[in-house]
């Protein structure tokens, strides 16, 4: 009587578009105990009401299901790291559905972007890139003036989330150090420590990488954090009201006012919503110098319009909202559901879960 | 009589440019007690007999005095990690005077050059670049396929020194693991310190970054670390008779063949000097996707030919010898004759000492 079998639960994958056939069969491969079935919706598209009452885990990006075919949901995994794009949706303001995110495995492929843009700035891979098309090599002159490494460089980061935790991680290792900037104030240990899920071997799960720690919410504290003479500031804070527009004209002259001496000016990275920043200033203080560059993986609006602005402000490196993606993407999601599936079974708090109310 | 004024010793700079009067300052600072003078000649011009004889330390790049005008000389720095261009030399075969480099402070700007290159290949970042241009928001799907981070990753070090410590530690907080080699065995933790300067805060210092360390000087040995499943292979070994051409058809082949399931084919960098490489073979392997990609500082010969088939190879980053490059390159190298002038002055022996007979 006991060895009947039970129903395999279904993982339903909603999407906007098919996966690699491989893709499928790994995730079967994580899953032998569940039945992985997969729906291609238009994005915003409602998960029809059959499929959603057959599921017991939705994985999806912007397709949900309706709050009545959701009661038997166990839990809904966004494959994005903030739910700013579906935060009015009925399924979270009308439903206690348990909902979890991809935060935590955005750390290593957003770092590595960060550093891949603050070093073609840093050390003129235009003009290598450029030279190379050309068949031309250059002179040494050109590389030894105007370059320097980041030895002693000050990483200000906004925001020591996953991102920002692997961005100092290898800030770290490159001789520079950290100074981590949060709402709330983290003064215990406790405190410091990162919840979410962690890609193992990365990040800084103890926050113990910031030579200083600084919070607040209001702009006395961030201008106290961006005075402290730094040489980046990285941008990885959700997007809120009180975080739209947080750095504009003040803020970057404020930042170039206390650049060390010798150093370059200031460069500003944002992988977080183009909204947090004014444009327009960022464009001004990109044309004054007084920023002497900008990483920017996000805009506003997306897509940026081809006739914008900021498209060839000095200095500016623009990518299309990329930063977070690769082949790995994907398949951390999944690890993410899979330990949240066996802390369902066993009862236990899920993971990487959205406090409903907190705005992000 | 104990107050008599000894004369200050004489630290003659001989390089074959100006540098910024700033410069000159800095490093007057740096020595309160010595008179720093500078020549600019055409590199390989010796050194006038006059200015030789004056000289209690010289500071040069290929500038050397003849070994009958270099008694007085305490020592010799050279403003480079290797001394093959200057190794048949009269005052390196036929003096016995002290000859120190620059080694140790090429880590960071090296390993900064190193990561940018694999980012932006890994990153895809001439995409990126070339659509800002033409003010092209991409597509999501461009850039989810095709890119991996470096978690997971294995990093093979050829020359455990400065540079690859340094490449070590920034792969380590990539969330990558690191395999060392180098000529000969390591077993013990004295054998794996680094008794170079250092730049602080830089490196690792006590070699304890990589999983496992290997050593040769046969093909073998070298064959069987091809064979770990290396996803990039960096070189970092001087030039010698024995490395000269050290990586050619055989080794592509070999790591090509060991890459791991579902990673891209391994990535050369090479960061030595361009005869390591045995250049034909490399070209063919591009070509043929054995292996992904290759960033080159060096080649062979220098410049590279404006007709030459490695400029367009597939996938190949090529700079013009400038990965050491940067504003502090010449600060760090008077930070290494200021720490060697006062272990001259205390009888004690010097750091960064080339040892005569080694052949590099």
């Amino acid at each position: 009587m006991g060895d009947a079998t039970l129903p395999k639960p279904n993982i339903l994958l909603a999407f906007y578009q098919e996966f690699p056939a491989a893709f499928y069969d790994e995730v079967r491969n994580r899953f032998p105990d569940a039945e992985v079935t997969s729906l291609i919706l238009e994005p915003g598209t409602p998960i029809p009401a059959d499929a959603a009452k057959k599921a017991a885990i939705v994985v999806t990006s912007r397709s949900l299901p309706r709050p009545e075919d959701a009661k038997h949901i166990k839990f809904i995994h966004f494959l994005s790291a903030g739910l700013d794009k579906v935060i009015h949706d009925p399924i979270l303001t009308d439903s206690d559905v348990p909902v979890t995110t991809s935060s935590g495995i955005h750390g290593p492929p957003i770092s590595e972007w960060t550093l891949l843009n603050w070093l073609a700035a840093s050390r003129n891979f235009n003009k290598t890139y450029e030279d190379q098309k050309k068949h031309i090599w250059g002179k040494g002159e050109d590389y030894a003036v105007g370059i320097q490494d980041h030895v002693g460089k000050k990483i200000g980061i906004l925001g020591y989330g996953s991102i920002g935790r692997q961005i100092a991680r290898v800030s770290v290792a490159l001789g520079a150090t950290v100074y981590a900037f949060t709402a709330s104030p983290k003064p215990t240990p406790a405190s410091r420590r990162d919840n979410h899920y962690i890609v193992p071997g990365t990040g800084d799960p103890d926050g113990t990488l910031p030579v200083s720690w600084h919070h607040g919410t209001d702009k006395a504290s961030l201008h106290s954090f961006l005075s402290l003479g730094l040489d980046h500031v990285v941008v990885s804070l959700p997007l809120t009201p009180q975080t739209t527009h947080l750095l504009g004209a003040e803020e970057f002259a404020l930042l170039a006012a206390h650049k060390p001496r010798g150093h370059r000016n200031p460069y500003l990275t944002n992988i977080s919503r183009g909204q947090v920043i004014d444009q327009g200033a960022l464009i001004a203080s990109l044309k004054s110098g007084e920023l002497s560059g900008a990483a920017l993986d996000v805009t506003d609006p997306e897509p940026l319009p081809e006739d914008h602005p900021l498209w060839d402000a000095p200095n500016v490196q623009i990518s299309p909202h990329i930063s977070a993606l690769g082949e790995e993407y994907f398949y951390r999601s999944f690890d993410i559901v899979r330990e949240n599936l066996e802390r369902s079974r066993r009862g236990e708090p899920l993971i990487n879960a959205y406090k409903r109310g907190r705005g992000y």
